[in-house]
């Protein structure tokens, strides 16, 4: 990876971030740990936005742009923001796009405090400037998100949609002379709105998060078929699988499996961690929160292969009979293997 | 709760389940639960269609709706398919109308079968039969599954709008002569295309399944905000929540928290168990595989309070700055109880 300081050119008022997180809650993790993202934060953040930037400082190049799907609640935005953050710190200029209506994805980059959307902006005023939907958070990085329209009205994914319009119009990326954009994109319904960043091209690379979870496979499976369809038609393609949760003794064969199948790889594994529910409890990433921590050791590690990774592929999705059959046949290996059945042929597992 | 028997005046061709289900797995459900639903399933049960119905014998009534939604993965489909199941063997014509694009809801209602969905069928012919969409299950319940477009074109909910479309165009309500027909819709992401069951007003009653998960309950409040949006034109409104999985100490206080803010009601407590495993490993709802079991008593008490509801009201959501800071309140609380440091104060907790 390369390693690089910022650019100094352009007057980018910067708003670092200020403050210690919140106290810490071990133990309460464990009791609902799906509660620990971005409720916990004492930290006063203001909503400090990017006030001027001199157009002459401007010197347009094409970021790199990558999109990371995963089932809501898998670890989709922890991944994303520290991957993010990661980049940041090695020096890399980055933005992250946040793209689920829950609009909780740099919320770990803000100290936790959540930023205004581009959908509610825009249903403000009609002229929307730069410095109202890009905010700085930790490390100078920006972070944008896109938003979703209210619950039962129109298409979920239009967030997405009208974001990408936006950006390309303002001319984001130009203006901010950026490495990278990352999207961090809901990936349970992959219906028309959540599939633009691979329908319209605007992703070179696709990358999924997936745990050993039956519906997150599921989820990635269906990932999988959208890029399958738009892949001759200027479509993102997949450059692999983050494996995220994989401390169960299974966990790790089952994603195995299931790339070995669907013709893809796993770029990292990712083992469950208190760091990580610590980090978010502070409302921060593992990098910001805990940077020499083994989890921020495996985050930058992970971090470098995206930066360096430049060839993707058109997976190949099981078919949903077929996906439910190996689901069905992984089963009755655990079954045996448990059972004590197929111990001395248990080849592999 | 009526108990009668089934009509038998029209020549319903009605195909009783056979067989039993497939071996026992009880040890494997706990290393990974998510992947126990319709994955074990040795019963061969064709796709057995209703065949002819006499025009003469249908006596046209009006079933009551109801929609059952949820966070995928949270309970959904087993609470609603055990629903169904108790009001069949009470006496009830039921049909369920699976609203996932998954489309798996009815697979416990057929031995662990899927049936093709009505996307499907009307992508392979124009002019789509009854007995095309509608198959019998379990105790001959009648199981319908909308299904969902490819991933990444159009819209994720299009296939509710086409199944509810295409019943109507039918008038497979009236020509089954049902009391009830129940949804099951995914309640994730409640887009225009979900919400049509409320927005059309459809469902007379909305109920929804949730556990004390933030992401559950994140749903479930978008869920209430879209049914208050269409509360004044004809939309329908809300029966209450089931809180499912209520074995962890602080579940049901956070349940009962968050429906006594938003103005609404737990309609039952449905235990996390392992009885509900079992059965679904076998291909079954709990009420056929163990009728006798506590589970099963607890949805034919949720399913008698269901056929007996009649008042349903408009929700108040948490607008969602003050959602978040709920949930934060309540982490702050579980911490202090943990450390024992409010234990003497600790009211109702």
């Amino acid at each position: 990876m390369r390693n690089r300081t910022h650019r100094s050119g352009s007057e980018h008022f910067v708003w670092r971030l200020r403050g210690s997180g919140g106290e810490l809650m071990r133990r309460w993790f464990f009791l609902f740990p799906s509660w620990s993202l971005g409720t916990r934060s004492k930290v006063d953040y203001s909503y400090c936005s990017i006030k001027s930037i001199r157009q002459e400082d401007i010197v347009a190049k094409k970021p790199k742009q990558i999109a990371i799907y995963g089932k809501g609640g898998i670890g989709k935005s922890t991944t994303t923001s520290n991957i993010s953050a990661a980049l940041s710190v090695a020096g890399y200029k980055v933005m992250q796009v946040g793209c689920d209506p829950k609009s909780d994805s740099t919320v770990t980059l803000r100290g936790g405090e959540y930023i205004p959307t581009i959908l509610d902006t825009l249903r403000d005023k009609k002229n929307v400037k730069t410095e109202e939907i890009v905010f700085t958070g930790f490390n100078g990085l920006y972070c944008v998100e896109a938003g979703g329209p209210a619950p039962g009205v129109g298409c979920a994914g239009r967030g997405i949609i009208t974001a990408v319009e936006l950006l390309k119009n303002l001319r984001v990326f130009d203006e901010f002379d950026l490495d990278y954009v990352i999207y961090d994109v809901l990936g349970d319904v992959v219906c028309g709105g959540f599939a633009v960043p691979i329908r319209e091209g605007i992703a070179e690379h696709v990358f999924t998060v997936t745990s050993s979870d039956f519906m997150a496979i599921y989820a990635a499976n269906n990932l999988f078929t959208g890029i399958k369809k738009y892949s001759n038609n200027g479509g993102a393609l997949l450059g692999g699988v983050i494996a995220n949760s994989v401390n169960s003794p299974y966990a790790k064969h089952i994603i195995d499996d299931f790339v070995d199948r669907t013709h893809t790889q796993v770029i990292e594994y990712v083992p469950r961690s208190i760091t990580v529910a610590q980090s978010e409890l502070q409302g921060k990433t593992t990098i910001e929160a805990y940077p020499d921590s083994d989890q921020a050791k495996i985050y930058k590690g992970l971090a470098a292969k995206i930066a360096a990774h430049t060839e993707s592929k058109v997976p190949e999705p099981l078919p949903g009979q077929e996906l439910r059959a190996w689901a069905a046949s992984w089963a009755d290996q655990i079954l045996a293997i448990e059972t004590g059945e197929v111990r001395s042929a248990g080849s592999g597992i």
